[in-house]
């Protein structure tokens, strides 16, 4: 059923969770999609996401807590007792059951786990929990289906019929030897049109597999799902061991977070925020970034003060400190973001530092050219001072190509020192793009006077 | 086969190519992904690209043609012949030689479809040419395999053995009535395991289906295959008849292009351009909000100047005036990435304007307390001036404030506009902070010390 949230709608229900009308919300939610049903959860009331929740389907309930935003989950579960969280992590997916014991406290993680009934799905699920929440073991889920090579075809079927019960999206059957160790991929469609007593051995392809090892970062995950566009890649483990499989569905989450993080830095933003965090998290993750700003600003103050002679004989340079500090920071937030850019997408394997400096200078030397014609036309005409139009004019070529070069420049070598270049996006180059623009401003000012 | 793609490796295959030792190169690259294909020509110059790529096999080699970077590709198809290019579009699925033709000039597209072998492919294409590239209809492909309710089981995997030979990849089956109306999604998991007897009409699944219209937005079509996890989406006409699909891989190209628009657009970059863009591409992207940038200097410069008897009065308030700019927009530049993330991931669909605004303002007095308060240590200790400090303390909280909360309401506001709210982060939000925070900050001096 499509469904639309709208604030007529939740105002009925609203309404409908007053009167305690629990057999038709019953009905109605139990017709929508979990994503759906997540969407309203996170417009109510807590209490009233309790009252809705406890009505829905069992698996539907599970899959729905899954769907809800971290923050609004990470609340909602506290008014679960261990005895009812271990009845959702029964219906979910290891994967999705190990994210979510990752949420829980260490003490309450051991409550839940042994209040679970299913203990073969609790003791998979705790084997996912040792791996590194960013690594493909952190990503991959133990439900998958396997064939041997030996079977044929109407053996698979039968043997697949058992294993597909518990898992729910089928694409490929993973083809595995009698040590369990990965030989290869056979897509259902393939099975689908091959005789019964075809050998598995015969049908399946084991050129060109794409898999990743257990500690595999998730971004390269994501990379290689991207790049050969896979809808599931198996996991190994160091022995070549088939141990899970990951989902193109949790693969386009890592894609979104990656960018999304990407965003949050260059818009300096230390910590993952949503419009819908608290005040606290909210304030807590951009406070660094703008006391890093004010120290910047501070350092500014110290080197303008520096000129105070050269300033009180030309007052007209203060006129346009904003214009060099903004034109440096501008510039060098454009260098930066396709260096951060390119870097993701691993555009510049082949290229060395050096050829992508050369290239930003010519850009940089452009702009700062046009920039230059710019102002010193605008200075010259308006405000009639030579002098003054010949300092701006060559302080801002000179800042509009320092910045560039810089831009370029700092990313690049943090990547290289294996530190994320996303880091020197944003606050970072635009405060340190002011103190270099105005220190060459001065300069170039009190030469052109004196 | 992996393959990592390294300097050694170039130099040797540029050696290789040198000598023309087709029959090593043609071995070698038949046993590459595409994907690995298109990276290494990328890396080649045009013409040993070419060399390279004619040895391929027919169908490797289109497909690696359309894993080539835009760019490169544009200049690349510049080498072949409308005869050759046909041949590609022969090999392709509908969607991307689509594409394909889409990059051509109007009268080359002619050319080519004239020359293409398989006329009924070519008639698909032209089809798919119509819609809006931005559409669903645009993103889909004509490839996919429909069954008829009143088929049984054996009919079914018979008819799909015709159909699957031009569909690559099979998730699902399309069940259409009579008149090719969609009426609901068969699994193949679900179809394998029936009994060879059943009717399609007794198997498969009407509720809950999740289908498009052709002129969806692809970021509509984006959205919803990640809200609801799907791996591929049917696409209907007017009347409901099933004329495409659409898969994961394609949707992930369009997360992926949307995340770096904004990324951009953030970075004051407005056309889309990668490190390998030419020179000329990447200054006319950046140029634009570099000259906004500098329009904005000029008014910032206009502003001071109107104070200028102040600043001869005080002339050490000159030396804030780059913590006033970039603290105004660094607070500007946080909220509006907020916002905008917000909005594009339907985080607000629920909260109205002033909800959002009310919350940033109080994030923004606590932030700007607390600069007001290093601001006012800083300047008391070690500049020993009261006014001074106070009047920096109260403008850098004004200031603040006032950022943020322009900061949250103009990509609001553009929102609601139908306009992109991502226009108003970054070069935009800052200019624009930088004017009105030295307005604030000479103001609060002139009522400070007149």
């Amino acid at each position: 059923m499509k469904f639309e949230l709208t604030k007529k709608y939740l105002e009925d229900l609203e309404a409908q969770i007053e009167r305690k009308e629990e057999a038709s919300i019953q009905e109605f939610f139990n017709q929508l999609h979990s994503a759906d049903i997540a969407d309203i959860l996170e417009n109510l009331d807590e209490s009233e996401a309790k009252f809705v929740y406890e009505l829905l389907d069992e698996e539907k309930a599970a899959v729905a807590l899954m769907e809800l935003d971290d923050d609004f989950r990470q609340g909602f579960l506290k008014l679960f007792s261990a005895q009812e969280i271990a009845e959702q992590v029964d219906q979910l997916d290891t994967d999705d059951g190990a994210d979510l014991l990752g949420q829980l406290e260490d003490s309450d993680k051991q409550e839940v786990i042994s209040q679970m009934e299913d203990q073969e799905h609790a003791s998979e699920i705790i084997d996912l929990l040792r791996y590194d929440e960013d690594s493909a073991g952190g990503l991959m889920q133990t439900e998958y289906i396997i064939a041997r090579e030996k079977w044929n075809v109407k053996r698979c079927v039968i043997e697949m019929r058992k294993q597909a019960e518990e898992v729910e999206k089928v694409y490929s059957i993973y083809v595995v030897d009698d040590e369990d160790r990965l030989m290869g991929i056979l897509s259902l469609r393939r099975l689908l049109f091959a005789e019964p007593n075809a050998l598995i051995n015969e049908i399946y392809s084991s050129e060109n597999i794409h898999y990743v090892r257990t500690n595999e970062s998730k971004e390269t995950v994501a990379e290689i799902m991207e790049k050969y566009d896979l809808v599931t890649i198996p996991v190994v483990d160091m022995q070549q061991k088939l141990v899970g499989r990951i989902t193109i569905d949790d693969v386009v989450d890592v894609i979104r977070e990656e960018a999304e993080r990407d965003f949050q830095m260059a818009s300096g933003i230390s910590e993952n925020v949503e419009s819908s965090s608290s005040i606290l998290k909210n304030t807590r993750s951009r406070l660094p970034w703008i006391l890093i700003g004010l120290a910047g600003g501070i350092m500014s103050s110290q080197i303008i003060k520096g000129y105070e002679s050269t300033l009180s004989f030309i007052p007209s340079l203060a006129f346009f400190i904003p214009l060099i500090a903004s034109t440096a920071g501008n510039i060098g937030v454009q260098s930066s973001a396709i260096v951060v850019q390119g870097l993701a997408s691993n555009d510049f394997q082949m290229k060395g530092i050096m050829t992508r400096v050369g290239k930003e200078s010519l850009i940089g030397m452009i702009v700062g050219a046009i920039c230059a014609l710019v102002i010193f036309g605008f200075s010259y005409f308006f405000g009639g001072d030579d002098k003054l139009a010949i300092t701006l004019a060559t302080s801002l070529f000179v800042v509009v190509l320092f910045s560039a070069v810089l831009g370029t420049l700092i990313p690049l070598v943090l990547d290289r020192l294996k530190i994320d270049p996303a880091l020197a996006t944003g606050p970072f180059i635009t405060t340190a793009n002011d103190i270099i623009g105005l220190s060459i401003y001065f300069l170039v000012a009190y030469l052109v006077y004196f």
